[in-house]
């Protein structure tokens, strides 16, 4: 049977057995050829499988079970409805021009194109003063979270939420900013973890919490689907400036909230302590298509003075080549007045299946939070394990969802539900939880 | 007068000036907001902007000087040709179809579609007994030469050709493997540089380089053109095994080579010793498209026997999200019976456009190096300072070319020509630059 460990994935499996053809025997054994490079010892320090991949392979060795049960995942939170036809038209109209004389082009600026800069500007900063130039187009959010990893450097000390999205802590880890991992406590030294639960409404307990150089701080968050209010941002930029710290603001959500900020910058001085990284995954079902982008407000500047802009500006030349065009010529279609009506309907789908979710879990007497201004819900299963929540589930429902502790520490009594998902699969998995669960 | 450095590029300009709006009066001194946040040392490091940025700059500043002249680019090496009809339209309809319910797809899997993995394996490495799964797909190669220096970190000793494409060393810088520049030379602390020059038959001298844990190997060279014959890469891939060393083989250009290898793996045993870095972006004209490939045997093997491709698959799935479905249903195109014809015929025009610079500089006297199995000229001007032959031609013929010694200070002598362009653009150019330099 499945034994899982206390708080987070399997150890990592050696995933691929080499079987070299090039071996020579040595007293009968069977010596492979190997190099005499020592493997990176940072990534020997990651001592877990990255969280989404392990979910995938679980839902096909389940599939592989259970050849004939109609799996529905509300697991990995992958957008499932149909782009606006003005989107998928612009981008099938930017390829075929391709094979054009006048519609051919190379390489496109590594910042991504003036237009896609500016109409993000608008769109998502109006009065905020976000500039054109300070926004920098990308493949998506959490190749950003790599790249800003890249011009933090090992040297950074780094906080985070916990529960949150592991790649931050994985990114931490490759860069080399942590110690190795507690394997009691599931935590890497060297990272301050700011606990957030139903004890703190979600919102770390600042004044407990120890400087470091960069904060991460997704919100609406990813598991917990809490977004954070006006006050709590507040309360966030306010410790930053008092420590000298850098807050990198996930905002990849930010579309979901009804009521309350969607940016950072919407925040009195913030520009002068804050990066945001957001996508058009979740806004505009980009997850394939793969576009993101993060901000770097010039006024935000090191201890020496130097602006963080132009490095970031340096990592993005030296390390990336910008966007497919094809994927930002959607971009800008889906920031048009038609096309961003079209993906604001997509986002209404998915809220409503979070409240359907919501609704389920309520009437199930169990605590589900997120949901509201968020694609997650955060369930609550006082004194279970994740993984044993997890796999009951799937194995009597057929329902994908994903463990908590694969969040961190303190998501061990939760599991993550995704509001993605076709109507009908959200309603049939809603009467299989009732019939599970009740 | 414009005055170049003797060895590179001009120091990094502070491209943005911050003008913050949140600034304090000190003694009548303006003061801006300052985090504690300390800047990378490692990007202090980085002396100059990156070379192709700096060269559009250049022509930005040019084009405003002379506003009516019709400027031709031979400098960055930007495809310039139609894509095939066959490949854009399998991209309109990929991006067309992501409207349906039927054709829409969220995420896909981090390494790469499996057709696409399965067809670039057949294409390129046919008998090399390269697996689908060791393939992995990318947004393009310069964006995995730095997912590889994650993978490899900072405790890596390198090696790389003098002169270079610049991503190389940078990354390298950025992820912490070398020491300070020297101011003098050029050069960077700890990373042996491996002159290639017409002494030397553009091959390194490897009975007197040190040995390094990763070798860096660029065939059909950028910036020299020069493509390395079989028994060069033997003495390569002998040179990576006896010293345990890691090759890192860029083939970007390999389907421009006419005769001999077009991939590291045609040598035997350099499957145990070598990693191979291509893309699509030279070969089908997907620069703005942005798709590429990784190739990490499953018998390359750290000094402790784990391998390799382990640690890779984990950077892939922690510091990238996948390449652009719509790119990737256009490589599989390109890679059809149809679209590779479509393709090599683009190949044929670029080679065609090298074989008339070529025989310009041949015929006014000048040395002109690859242009054969390379879409690069490197062509030699003794006594000369590239960054003033640069210049001179830019100024009296409107041409753009790139100086020599951005790619190293082997390079100072000579300027790179690329053969990618208009046909008619090409002509025009040999006749500027016969009427300038005869």
């Amino acid at each position: 049977m499945f034994k899982a460990s206390s708080f987070g994935l399997m150890p990592c499996k050696t995933f691929l057995q080499p079987k070299s053809s090039i071996k020579t025997e040595d007293n009968g054994k069977v010596k492979f050829y190997h190099t005499k490079v020592v493997r990176n010892p940072k990534l020997e320090r990651l001592q877990y499988n990255y969280l989404f991949p392990e979910i995938s392979a679980r839902e096909l060795q389940h599939v592989k079970k259970y050849p004939n049960a109609r799996v529905i995942s509300l697991g990995i939170g992958d957008t499932t409805e149909p782009l606006p036809e003005v989107v998928a038209s612009s981008m099938a109209n930017y390829a075929h021009n391709l094979s054009t004389p006048a519609g051919y082009r190379g390489y496109g600026a590594e910042q991504g194109s003036k237009e896609l800069r500016k109409a993000i500007a608008e769109t998502f900063y109006k009065k905020m003063g976000i500039k054109d130039k300070e926004v920098f187009v990308s493949d998506g959010a959490q190749c950003d979270i790599s790249r800003l990893q890249l011009l933090f450097g090992s040297n950074m000390s780094i906080a985070i939420q916990d529960p949150i999205f592991p790649a931050y802590i994985d990114s931490s880890v490759i860069i080399g900013q942590t110690g190795d991992v507690d394997t009691e406590s599931g935590r890497y030294q060297n990272i301050k973890y700011m606990k957030c639960g139903p004890h703190n409404g979600f919102f770390p307990n600042l004044w407990e919490t120890e400087r470091t150089d960069i904060i991460f701080f997704c919100s609406p968050n990813n598991p917990t689907g809490h977004a954070a209010n006006r006050e709590q941002l507040e309360q966030l930029v306010q410790f930053a400036q008092d420590n000298g710290s850098i807050i990198v603001y996930d905002s990849a959500y930010a579309v979901y909230v009804t009521d309350g900020p969607r940016s950072i910058y919407e925040i009195s001085g913030a520009k002068k302590v804050a990066i945001e990284i957001s996508s058009f995954s979740k806004i505009a079902g980009f997850t394939g298509v793969r576009l993101g982008w993060t901000v770097v407000p010039e006024e935000l500047l090191y201890l020496n003075g130097f602006p963080v802009i132009n490095d970031f500006n340096r990592i993005v030349c030296t390390c990336f080549n910008g966007a497919s065009r094809i994927a930002q010529a959607g971009g800008l279609a889906s920031l048009s007045s038609e096309g961003f009506k079209g993906v604001l309907s997509l986002v209404d789908h998915y809220k409503q299946n979070a409240e359907i979710l919501l609704e389920t879990f309520e009437s199930l007497g169990l605590k589900a939070y997120g949901g509201v201004n968020a694609p997650y819900l955060w369930v609550h299963f006082p004194g279970s394990n994740s993984w044993d929540v997890f796999n009951e589930i799937l194995e009597k429902t057929h329902i994908i969802t994903v463990p908590g502790s694969g969040f961190g520490p303190a998501g061990k009594e939760f599991i993550r539900v995704t509001a993605f998902g076709h109507r009908e699969d959200i309603i049939e998995a809603s009467k299989r939880l009732t019939s599970l669960l009740s």
